[in-house]
């Protein structure tokens, strides 16, 4: 099942889609003529917080020469921060390198603390694809992560919650203009999204709808101006964004 | 005016405290009695999130022996790890030090997004007393200082909101089972509440209730369980909470 969020007629509502047609979840009547193509996608759900997680590929760590991580690293982007599918990244002053990490989100279906990998599934509510966007320069500059990752825009992720896929071995892609930058495979992630749920939770209560960004695989790199950058992960989606 | 919310008979109510005497701000009815001993304060607002700042004392960078920062160095707390005044601080199994750190704590007004510091003032409803739980073995461990400062209770705040005090030279405090372990003056902050605001709006999106911690003077220590922890700040308030 697919879980979208779209605006119609200034109105946000929540539905399911099935093909390009678009099932209402909500009480409130929907507007006529409800299609994929005939509304604007929000982003799939409301996080309080977006828990995401540092170095987490495989491939990603022999590239860069790194030992693996005995535990995930945390880092928290700030839900002013979440953007939709099709919504514009905005490139800050601040900053003169902003690079796009393509990574799995992990949707929480219900209040989790101190949750086992063993229980993770039943408060997993699905999988989403998320652009963790990152300023370069400030990352390096700062040594802490969250300028660099907390601008406005710099969390996109959709364009829905996939409820029905495996997320043990997927294809993850990141084109900028069509072009290939990175692939890897989730069987590739060092803490799997049950290990992740289990970390987590025991450090801080996640509600529903708060997302955790898996980490990204090698291949990242910046974005100018009128670029197009998509994440695509097997039996997800597709994530497009334009850059501005 | 001190803003202040609390719960009596299952429910939570926002009320402004004159003496003890708590007066209505909800349309809904009151309990009787509305005395402040006769009810439990909650943090006095509802933040999407903490932004907080790292190294922001000149005592404290003197004591350190550090340079003073060319700008602020922001981190953020978790919604999820705000509890209120004479709430219990819970140590976590994860660490073998917490540590308080006394802290101003700026109370947005209104959506602040690129405000100058000129205009920080409208954009601040008040200040509150705010304590930066860390688990120092944790933020020396990671490196990131997410989890650390991020578990489940770590950012006790209030009690209330004061509206009506200047934040340029106040006395600040923490006492730890009554006795002083930190003691300096907003006069030593680097950056003040305004520049803050200025900083850390540029960078994301603030909303009403967002709290901003202004970073805490030099020493900081640890915390056991059973003991009292205060911060007391000069013309807003005290902070009292246990540690369990």
């Amino acid at each position: 099942m697919k879980l979208i969020r779209f605006s119609a007629d200034g109105r946000i509502f929540a539905g399911r889609l099935e093909g390009d047609l678009i099932h209402p979840l909500d009480d409130r009547p929907f507007p006529r003529d409800c299609r994929l193509d005939q509304v604007q996608l929000e982003p799939p759900c409301v996080p309080t917080k977006v828990v995401a997680v540092g170095l987490n590929y495989r491939d990603h760590a022999a590239e860069l020469g790194l030992k693996l991580p005995e535990e995930p690293l945390l880092f928290l982007k700030p839900a002013s921060s979440v953007i939709g599918p099709g919504a514009r990244i905005l490139l800050p002053p601040q900053s003169t390198r902003v690079d796009y990490e393509a990574e799995l989100g992990i949707v929480i279906a219900k209040t989790a603390k101190n949750v086992t990998r063993e229980a993770a599934a039943e408060h997993i509510l699905g999988y989403t694809c998320l652009n963790d966007v990152t300023a370069r320069d400030l990352q390096n500059k700062d040594g802490q992560w969250t300028r660099a990752k907390g601008f406005d825009t710099f969390c996109p992720f959709g364009p829905w919650i996939e409820t029905d896929v495996n997320p043990a071995n997927l294809a993850i892609e990141l084109y900028l203009n069509s072009e290939r930058k990175q692939r890897s495979r989730t069987s590739n992630l060092i803490f799997s999204p049950a290990e992740l749920v289990e970390f987590a939770s025991g450090v801080m209560t996640l509600f529903p709808g708060d997302v955790i960004a898996t980490g990204t695989p090698s291949g990242i790199g910046p974005m100018k101006h009128g670029d197009t950058v998509e994440v695509r992960i097997e039996g997800v989606g597709s994530l497009v964004n334009t850059v501005w």
